[in-house]
């Protein structure tokens, strides 16, 4: 969808105006993702103010075929070193590229050194994050993927327990591949992030990595995975209890549904991070858990699983309409078991959009 | 094995000593593991060169049990932000660790604005390279693990061939997932890059993505595919047939095989990359397929799937014992079909070693 991928580079040019440079030397492979479509290992970009007349994408002989199809509407140049082959030639046209800004918050210090030695005749600024500024909010386009990474996750649960799949006897480990398998089924391109499926006392270790131990009755299991549609990915956590829930599993369950309750109805354009954040963490602190949420409220999803904004107690910013953002909060009793219950959502001036559709009510199998 | 982290850090105190800095602040995470067992996701290690009295290892409350469960031997900081909590320890030591060097190829330009801010009393090194240095050659601990990885991934071929997986009708995609689980079933963690499975033209393309595409009879089929086992990568490129080989199936495979097999012969101590490199081109040139072959022999494989040294016939420096490479040469016939034959090994005084264990003869299914 090359009128995307132009719209977007428009929307960069703004704020290459705003930040007074020429052009941009675009590196990281996500950015260049979201601006070009393009989804190999190795380019560059070097986006100009003035148009795509003079804006440049690089890549190497690996993908001559794969970028001619994913970036047909760029002037396309093979270079396995693709950011300097960019600055060689913006330092060969002075004139035009007289101030070049660079992603150094990508760059490294040694990468940048080198860049240095091309640039010598273009002045090479810093500007960082202009590209995820604009990432921030998403388009429908990112949109319908993110809805399709989560419609897989959503399938992929129900089809896990529906086929007996969180049983007694089996380990965090197969359950965890099971769950994964399913998504792949239903559409997901891989794992989001290394899923967590954490069973019994381990479900009180916020990152858990799945094991070779049995899940038994009684256990909490805690479910927190993703899929990945259009590189865009989808984050939720669900808990199952196996068999009938003890009244503490009921209790910590409970506080912690109303708590992201809260968390998703604070979530709206113009809210501050950190009053998101207040609003489902307060719900817990009124309980007496306060220690027992170490953990942020939730973040943005997009390319990355894990992105701006953050929605942090100590979190700076507003939500806006179009983002993306998880709503996570967790109560964990060490050596007993923990809860935690986490959506992926769209801030809408009509409230938010809730993307991951599986039952809140605590699932008891 | 926390004695396996102690030899290895003694070796890096060396290096340091070399380069004149009173200590070392690592973030690359990779870096980390190799040197402390920590396989969390955020973490950073103030290296001091006088010993680990005065080295200070930092992660977040994520990962309190893990870290002490994974690095018992150091002392441990808890910090969101790890490496400026690190960096801002030894700006109040400045009399100890006066000159830090820092790991310029990893940290980016603003990461090392940041940092400066903290080292304002001691003076931050550009010391690029030095873990990946000693890293170049593995230990036996390393070659084991990547000898399990190796061996996890010839189990899965050879099941998937002999349970008739490979077969005409099914796609590249399903085939490859099938692969990926049989990794799984013996003792991969998860695969070392995006397995290519390539079938009747598309394994013409280097690195071709799993498409829906049906094999059929008579094709090419290149799998280039790895496991993981303890965080070291393997990497192997073998080739099927669909029914009888066609003539210039059995041609073109016989000419990579002799030119593989020339490759591996040439991996010694001592041997000039670019040598390796040419030992196994030049069998291809002189057939008249130069430029049939537009890739680089091969690359070193550890911690990461692709890291140095890169054998190729721009590449600079020679082989040395206990390195793990791959020589990977091919023949590509755009529109038709292409060979790729790839191996892991380990060089040796007596001789290669050979890790992927796989028959190099051309299967027919």
């Amino acid at each position: 969808m090359p009128e995307i991928h132009d719209r977007r580079r428009g929307a960069l040019r703004t704020l290459l105006h705003e930040n007074g440079v020429d052009a941009l030397l675009v590196t990281d492979l996500l950015n260049i993702r979201y601006l070009t479509g393009f989804t190999g290992s190795n380019a560059a970009l070097l986006l100009h103010a003035g148009g795509d007349g003079k804006t440049l994408f690089c890549t190497d002989g690996r993908y001559t075929t794969q970028s001619a199809v994913e970036v047909p509407d760029l002037e396309r140049v093979l270079d396995r070193a693709s950011a300097r082959a960019l600055a060689g030639h913006a330092a060969g046209e002075a004139a035009v590229y007289g101030r070049t800004g660079f992603e150094s918050q990508h760059v490294s210090v040694e990468e940048h050194e080198a860049l240095k030695v091309s640039f010598d005749r273009v002045e090479l600024i810093r500007t960082p994050g202009l590209t995820e500024q604009l990432r921030l909010v998403k388009d429908e386009t990112e949109i319908a993927a993110l809805r399709q990474a989560c419609a897989a996750a959503d399938r992929a649960l129900a089809d896990l327990i529906e086929a007996g799949g969180v049983r007694p006897g089996r380990t965090e480990q197969e359950v965890a591949r099971d769950l994964e398998n399913r998504m792949l089924d239903h559409g997901s391109s891989g794992v989001s992030f290394e899923s967590i499926v954490a069973a019994g006392a381990n479900s009180a270790i916020p990152h858990h990595r799945p094991t070779g131990a049995a899940l038994r009755t009684g256990d909490f299991v805690k479910f927190d995975f993703g899929a990945t549609v259009d590189g865009y990915h989808s984050d939720m956590t669900r808990m199952v209890v196996l068999g009938e829930p003890a009244d503490w599993q009921r209790e910590i369950y409970e506080l912690v549904h109303r708590a992201q309750a809260a968390g998703c109805d604070a979530v709206r354009p113009g809210a501050e991070v950190s009053d998101v954040d207040r609003a489902a963490r307060s719900t817990i602190a009124d309980a007496g858990y306060a220690e027992q949420f170490s953990h942020g409220l939730g973040h943005g999803v997009g390319l990355e699983v894990h992105e701006a904004p953050s929605l942090a107690a100590a979190g700076v910013g507003t939500l806006s309409a179009g983002m993306a953002v998880t709503v996570e909060p967790g109560v964990y009793l060490a050596g007993r078991g923990g809860v935690r219950i986490e959506d992926t959502l769209v801030v809408r001036d009509s409230g938010p959009e809730l993307l991951t559709l599986s039952t809140k009510d605590l699932v008891a199998v």
